[in-house]
């Protein structure tokens, strides 16, 4: 794959300096970047002086407006007005991707009655159940399977060991990463009698007596309806639905290692960083951040456009446009003011106690 | 699937009201569900007043004791006395599952010492090893491996790409979801010399001098034992034990995501919630509730019926019956407390500076 | 296998006592363990005096240095200096593994452009891409894929369901458990405006408008990089890098449900235990021991010999040495005593109002 400093700048839509000729195998970052050569060369990601540092001389670059390419001796550059977006399309432009040989795999076990869009690509040892419908240009890697009745859109790319059970629905541009898991059961349970977790909601914290309880099952209905263009981490774990489906919106992306449980609802265009967790029927609105391990308790309400910094426990209702941090999680700058507060908590108490030992001493005087 | 209102009802042990031939053939939410036609039709799970609100006229439902079925305009009701009890029932009726197909598919590669018991399936690409027994009308969907030596009880349900490894036993009735992984070595090392996790375990945090250290690999001899009835959520894992077996009691209930180390014994009746992790050797009593992403040190004992709150990470011993919060988890009260001052802390800083200028002006005076 | 005590006690460099020709065959807990019979039998590991109290006489064991084997009525005993290193090496000797049966099995689909090292042992369902090279003695256990151009050193182990994506490069001794993923793609998406998450690293929490806004992708160029001697456990995922590979050092060990974010390097010989989580571009340093459920932060770095204690959420730089506790982390000795301080925290509160009290009572007497 190759392609000119031009061409590369008009897909990019920004603008470019120097021999716009020159073939672009690539990217790399700077150190790894050699002078460029006859058949062309790696172009190397330097948006900021500190890159730049590591460039060496006849070689090609992605620098931040204003950067002097002269001055490194470049022989041609790229300018980035805003350079993750840069880099958005310049990986795509050089990403080869898992490489799913076109056609059917005769290792696939392909029930008679799916049906396999236009130009899907199915790859070794795949598994497609009754009634399945794969969109035109899916790409299925080896070892994924596919339960009876689900339906997967248009250019999807499900890399290998990815399982998808039965009755899940899948918009366009659907990603999922290795050995993601879409429309496992629900974890529901019920005993014939109240059980300890609902007392101790009742009571909060206090048990009367102890009884055995063995624990019955809720079987999960409910399938998965997914939007367009979502994605969905490696090894995450999307349960379906009770009685409805469990849903995600369109153009919501989800990380590795996440659990989303049953009866969830994700709004769209949402970011749920990797190993955060969504318990049962929890309701999540559009465009919300969760970072990293951020966990929400089930049956609650998540607003439109909430960020979730890292490791926060939601146990309430968040409401639209907040920005929420801590366990529990509370508004930013009330947590932000609490950790400072904790920091001086040995202080505190310290203080605490001489002021009592001076109080004492002014009442025995007074 | 079909079933009469007066047979659901019977299946429930419940109540019903109307025309008990009318026929059901699935379950939804209220405003899902549409009258039923002479074919019959879904049976609206309106177990709540303003969950009724959305039922239609003419439709059949499940309802709260109590809730006036002729209100509604409904053709037919069953009354739940208690709901989520009635949602096993009817869910379980209504579960086709993941559908293996009978017999065992000719892709499927099982070693021929394997024992098959009667009238299991055995779906496409399943790799089943040495000398592994499987059980009377076992399901065992695509993609699952079992190692050799390993035992699957009866009426077992294996989803697809699962793994079971060598030498694990599980009892009757198994669940396991998506991509759970059973039997993975345990996470053990040792150096040499003295490492700077003891040392620090040993000073509780001062380190006298470091030393380089490469990881001594010790090995997991033992296997996996899983009683009765026993689930696992997808992409799960619980390591098997290094002389002894690592042990789930029967009737126990595991979330997705969950890890469970090697040696742990988790007793019965246990429900283990999504992302919770407990460490290696430690010991689960009977009835033992940890919410969400509950977090439990390596070695220590939690008591029977204990219930531990979301995001609790226990590092101490808890005694049987308590209820814990927090991190480190305490008793739920004294959370609720500690909790209750933390959000006054940033005011409690302030009122103490406030207290201590007044009383140094006191002093002055005085 | 058997092997005798004398033999195995050289093995394991350690002094036997007793019939040095008696034949171990295993090993377990003093309570499972027999006297030893005509054939041997297995030795019990009893390196405690409490853990001895179980022994039977007539059996074989593994004590502590200074005790007494005789008081025991053992036939035959080693004497471990270490224990849990005498452990490392009695599991290595009597851990038979998965038992990957030798040579290619005819159901693996291997492109005619891999190349399969010599006395390399492939197992069933296998899938390995263009231009894979696979080492010595590796074995590959069933339904692993791993895909173009990735290369896996000598005496490898993958077990089941692993995921290797394309451009992985992993040393000799890799193993890697049950239904790990080795380079799915990095979670990392830009907005072509600013996004709600950068306009909150700006104004720390405040937001000034909020608009709709779509997530663009960006691509994963990048492989990963494995060293020598890795292990990384169960149902955990390692991402690959955006423009450079993400990277493990020599001798470091992962265990089961981590995430490793795209872009982090980590050093050699760390300890990076159960459900961890690094997110992108982290740098984490040689000999570093993160505990369960720690967090790293995006882009920072934790240097050489860190230790994190259990569950510690870390938002900033740590340098070398520093042992770290809470969250957010801090030194292991300031959690100490913020950990005190906050179980005190509510009588504080209380002490403080009544301090004010008497202050207040104090001015009007004054």
């Amino acid at each position: 794959m190759s392609v000119t400093i031009g061409d590369l700048a008009n897909a990019l839509q920004a603008e470019a300096w120097g021999d716009l000729s020159l073939c672009v195998t690539g990217a790399g970052e700077p150190a790894q970047v050699d002078p460029v050569g006859p058949q062309g060369g790696l172009i190397a990601m330097a948006m900021a002086p500190k890159y730049a540092e590591a460039l060496k001389p006849g070689s090609i670059a992605i620098l931040a407006v204003g950067m002097d390419p002269a001055a490194y001796g470049l022989r041609a550059a790229i300018f980035a007005p805003r350079p993750r977006l840069v880099m958005a399309g310049l990986t795509r432009a050089f990403d080869k991707g898992p490489q799913v040989q076109p056609g059917i795999h005769p290792s696939a076990v392909i029930d008679p009655s799916a049906v396999i869009g236009e130009n899907a690509a199915i790859g070794p040892l795949v598994v497609i159940g009754p009634n399945v419908r794969i969109g035109r240009n899916a790409r299925i890697a080896s070892h994924v399977s596919i339960g009876r009745d689900s339906v997967i859109g248009d250019d999807a790319l499900l890399h290998p060991g990815v399982r998808v059970a039965h009755e899940v629905r899948a918009g366009d541009r659907l990603i999922l990463q290795p050995n993601a898991s879409i429309g496992g059961d629900g974890f529901s349970f019920v005993t014939p009698e109240e059980s300890g977790i609902e007392e101790i909601r009742r009571t909060l914290g206090t048990r009367d007596g102890i009884t055995q309880q063995h624990w019955t099952r809720i079987h999960s209905l409910g399938g998965v309806e997914i939007g367009d263009d979502v994605e969905v981490g490696a090894n995450t774990s999307i349960d379906r639905g009770t009685i409805r489906a469990t849903r995600i919106g369109s153009g919501s992306k989800i990380d590795s290692l996440v659990q989303i449980g049953h009866n969830v609802i994700i709004g769209e265009d949402c970011l749920i960083c990797g190993m955060a967790g969504i318990a049962g029927s929890a309701r999540i609105g559009n465009r919300v951040v969760l970072a990293g391990r951020v966990g929400v308790n089930d049956n609650i309400e998540i607003g439109d456009d909430v960020i979730a910094g890292g490791a926060s426990k939601i146990f309430t209702r968040v409401p639209a446009g907040r920005v929420v941090l801590g366990n529990p999680a509370v508004k930013m700058e009330t947590q932000m003011e609490i950790q400072k507060a904790m920091r001086r908590l040995p202080r505190i108490a310290q203080q605490l106690s001489k002021l009592q030992e001076t109080v004492t001493r002014l009442l025995e005087k007074g």
